[in-house]
């Protein structure tokens, strides 16, 4: 779907360099124009990834982790009203006030917020009323960019860089989101029943780093998270990382052995996690007469082996790493080996086994845009690359991704390494 | 609501003698064009009951107890699609096979049922679709009236007659259910805005009864729940029920009193669920600036103390009645002094403190159907009388309705009576 | 074990009237040896019931609803302190102030209390300790009674004998919560190697009952719990009770018949407690090679056919009256018919078909011993007669037990009826 | 209590050297009275902590994560019958068959295990049982050391090792986990009345390390536990710890600034525990008329400003240090700096800023014991040094304890540090 979509973008808006991303916030003198046209590119691309979804679709909360696609789209918008119109347009009038308790999502510096659970609770405002807001903001975020007085922009442009990829961020969600909620309904209905996995091509071997101090993090212009920062030496030991993906082939086997009920494979917790909530294969997988299916993004599908495996926990991905005599690369040699892997974006997030933590030095910006990354990085594991539903534009070597070790909403697979290649 | 609809409703239908209740099923010679009238005035009484609502606001079920508006119409429209048409019609074809399973609500000999909890999840088939499900099933069951060979019409409008009350008793959910939803959400929206409290007139003293041995029950050819048999003798002791409702003003007295806080006035499983769930007025009420509000149909209203209470469980209604030093009456009580009370039937229902259970000799219904009652004999308790929520016709003095004493998102209210008159 | 206890206690007390009950507290003149005999008597059975277990049985509480032994003794002397001696003796000294606070049960009136399920948790005071607080206050109790003011001693025997029963009550409960406690044991230790279950001769055939107005409840100046009283008119149904309790025999070809998964048979909340809880026989059966044992004061047993079913709830009398064309019988049948049955006592308590609430006109007792019934009319069924862990003199045909309807840890048996006899 | 004890142990066993730590299992020639000595003394060292607490104390687990006493006593007995008698022993007849199931605690390659929240159910054995149980298998294992094949001698002083430093483990687990107990007692008993927080002398300053690649991780013949190994290059970022650990007076500070209500100090899942925990102090404290009490081993004393904080979670140690604009520090770095830090052992375990998770090329051991450290690598935080409760000879620079972010019934401080000093 994300692929199709963006192609049609593509042909809407036919320039030569592509829309998205802008020239980094830092880029002098700062190009208005450009600028307009990531705004609205990115804008564009959310409600393109509504469109095939009714009102009622919008609406569905199916579990606490998950938000309704509605939300989403109002969330995106209230934080540009929130951080860049409130502050930035003199005398502004919000387009509701409710909506900036409504639609805060865990700012906790932005003011109070409904719980988190409730949101798919929100009947109204509706779709359209959603709609009206974004067009609203989108009407007034235009506005400020084009008319802004030359020494306010770098401030402005600073803050609406962050505002576009934390819209990309929901995006992806909007997608991972609406396919938990069709896998609960016993129709399993397509949210696109053309979607299909992007090809794949892979090769076997390793990538072998050679240990020894280098660098990791993000440095230089472009866009990147706090939690990218600083840049800074790391003791790296020699290791292969797999070029290619684990595949679903792969993890058949894994099950065929008996990989799920094997205790001594796994982490205790993860044990625990497994037999409690009763998994014996990936997330959405479902077997009938033997043959084992999978719900996407285009319905129920026969699983195809040569796909990466996607929807596996770090638990499982562990628990795999182990029957296979390998490891989960940290993500610092997923970093540096990055140039050389196969897929390492476009299909599934990769676990690494690094607990997502502060580089030294971290410090989180200030104000509510602090609460940005920092407050997480606790209890969760880093993943590496991008997936399927990431929205172009929008990753890089350096990108930090986190999660809890059971969750397998998203679209996570992983890649192995091992020591002493 | 419930009035102003049925008004409009009069106006279309401008026939001498009103559409609903239809001649009793028993009733013979069998009309046809009476019982399609019957059949054709419930199922548009749902959907006006429906028109107000948004898709977003039909798809969302705010709590286990509460079910989507949209499932409600769906829902009931299974009823006849399962035990009418399916049963009746040579070789019917269904809608679709699907709904078969996604819309049994709770009769385990039709068949498997999706968990109730998930109703709110089934964001397809939409409310269009439902609505088409609706018009498919409406026009088959009036040309099987119509149609339907003489000698299969005493069964037919047999089970019709309890699909037709079935649906009413979901035509009142959908009102309750849809003020619990709209309860949760922040910005308390109206269900609509020019709805109002019927007119209430209540006189002071009692409805004196004299003990003895009398009838309770239901006898006679018109239309009753098979918990309503058999009629049957009960004793009765000397007792007096007040003609009024206990109004918001009686209440405000026992909450300044500090009657939530008392644990001598209350049952210990009612003590703890106030204590645990913090409750310190009826539901849907709440305090700003020392001044009581309520959410209501028509959005939050000023509590208005003349009105009579609702939204009060059982344990609040038996706290309530021993800070007044009264009881509550028993279902025996209330049935026999039924043509003597006020706001008897169009206001709240009102706590018994008679524990539901089946009359001696009571057998249920043959089949599926006879899931309908008798199950729910266990650890629930009867109200009498009727509420603003339910449609005309649908009372009588007869009727048992039965919730859990905790629940409080009915319309539910008391009457006080007492010993020794 | 309750048999062969009394028994020594007779040998030890060789009266030519037994100890227990004493005469009736309105009795006149108060006859101060009986009293101080009768308290003795009860005393020295909780202690002879305790005598088996180690301080380490003592100590524990194997969940909520159960107590831990030490406890109980603890609490019973508790009781007398606070309602007898505190208010009774000029400058009464606490055996130790914080025992008011750790012994109180949940007399609200009366204080606070610790957490109930906390109780496992008091490791201090021991059983030791425990045993010297009971010494104390036996002295003091025994004092009191030789050598209160004339004009005091009425005002003492009535708060002593309801002191008594309730010791009775808990004695009862020391053995049905340490079988709770020894079945979770993966090595099944026996309370006691030689207890056996009484003898049971039972005759098949059923009691007639003709209907007409009859009177329940307790009259006359025997002690009996506030709710029994008052003695009041009832109507009664033509019914036939059975003769002979249900026995482990039937419930097996309830079994084997698929009894416990076939919802027709179920009330909808019992099912939902059978599936989640597991159930497929009654509480402590377990099967090896295909046969049933369970777990008694004795130890794991072979099941015999030929005594009563045990540890069944209500939801499963329920169930299997439904199975067997039978009903439960109502607690106003079982106490007219209580003459004429076998089995009626000594055996298994016996689930009736009546919620457990308030006779008409019921007052419960002032102060905080009010609280010692009334606030626990809700959501209970009525069990009658008594059961093998009861001491003897406890027991009458007016007598009410209540437990919710899931409840099996008690001794909880059944006996049928049928209407039309 | 533990120096206490120790005391007594050095007058008891006046050996020029202590008897333990013995020689390393891999020295030669095998000294089996140097082992012996160490076992006795290990072995005699958990009696003396059981010593003051009754049978009740001992039978008692107060939360999931704590065991009984009765259980460590026969839970360290059952290593050595499992993993050395049985394994050692020609013909070896268990002690009681039973208690390979009883005992377990997680080796899941081990067996069946009786559930962990169960532990404080098992009342049989009794205390003097497990005693029994403790001096059968002392002599036997004593025995096997004196009079094994020479050949067999390095297997078993290597398990033998092992199931010291085990027991020692359990040791510093029975007072935590009975001052658990303790503290949810009314009556806050002590477990010992004389014992006393060990004197403290800290220094101001700062503890500077150069960065650079330096070495972590055991080497040499000693013991240390398999997640110590292997010793492996990490890089250093120049850095400074604290002399000192952070003192109750310095808490109190961060306490009156409101620390605990202030998210924007928190970690999210920090913050969402401390609100839902009621978390205003560190555990155990209490206050009364503005003075603030700890429970203690010695039972409820005043808090003293001058020593170590204790029993705060990671959560609250990483929100204390973001006040003070300070970090915690990594595993490495106090590793690293340990010999220069002041109390780094007697006083509290100190938080490190280090997920748990194993070193580069870590392989746990094999068979059952492997799964003593690897498996509880996810979701931990590392802590350094040792506590009060810890037996003296069981700490050493690379130790490695590990706890969940949110647990704080351990001995569990905090020592600062920070980057660029």
């Amino acid at each position: 779907m994300a692929a199709t979509a963006t192609a049609q973008a593509r042909e809407e808006v036919p320039v030569a360099r592509p829309a998205f991303p802008p020239p980094p916030a830092t880029a002098r003198p700062i190009d208005r124009d450009a600028w307009i046209a990531a705004f609205r590119h990115v804008r564009d691309e959310t409600e393109r990834r509504a469109a095939p979804l009714s009102p009622e679709d919008q609406q569905v909360q199916s579990m606490a982790d998950a938000s309704p696609t509605k939300w989403h789209r109002a969330h995106t918008t209230w934080f540009f009203e929130q951080f860049l119109l409130q502050p930035m347009v003199t005398g502004y009038t919000a387009f509701d006030e409710r909506f900036f308790f409504l639609f805060n999502s865990y700012y906790v510096q932005a003011g109070p917020r409904a719980p988190r659970i409730s949101r798919g609770l929100v009947t109204r405002p509706t779709c359209d009323e959603v709609a009206a807001y974004r067009a609203h903001i989108d009407r007034a975020v235009a506005a400020l960019i084009a008319e802004a007085p030359a020494d306010k922009l770098a401030e402005i442009v600073a803050t609406l860089e962050i505002g576009l990829h934390h819209e990309q961020q929901h995006q992806e969600l909007m997608l991972t989101d609406i396919l938990h909620a069709f896998a609960q309904n016993p129709l399993l209905p397509a949210y696109d029943e053309s979607w299909r996995w992007p090809a794949l091509s892979q090769r076997p071997g390793t990538v072998a780093l050679d240990g020894g101090v280098t660098q990791m993090g993000h440095a230089g212009e472009g866009f990147h998270f706090d939690n990218e920062e600083p840049r800074h030496d790391v003791l790296l030991r020699p290791v292969g990382l797999s070029r290619a993906l684990v595949t679903n082939g792969e993890w058949l086997e894994f099950m065929q052995d008996g990989g799920y009920a094997k205790a001594e494979l796994w982490l205790s917790d993860g044990f625990v996690a497994a037999q409690s909530e009763g998994w014996e294969a990936p997330g959405y997988w479902r077997q009938r007469d033997g043959v084992w299916s999978s719900m996407t993004l285009a319905g129920l599908k026969p699983v195809d082996p040569a796909l990466p495996v996607t929807h596996v926990s770090y638990y499982e991905a562990d628990a795999f790493a182990r029957w296979a005599g390998r490891d989960l690369p940290t993500e610092a040699e997923w970093e540096a080996a990055s140039g050389s892997l196969d897929a390492a974006f476009g299909h599934v997030w990769q676990w690494t086994r690094s607990a997502y933590s502060a580089y030294p030095g971290y410090r989180p910006l200030p104000g509510a845009l602090g609460e940005y990354n920092g407050k997480f990085m606790v209890s969760q594991f880093v993943l590496r690359g991008d997936s399927v539903a990431t929205p172009e534009g929008h990753s890089r070597p350096t990108y930090r991704n986190f999660f809890y070790p059971h969750q397998r909403w998203q679209f996570t697979g992983l890649r192995l390494s091992h020591y002493g290649a």
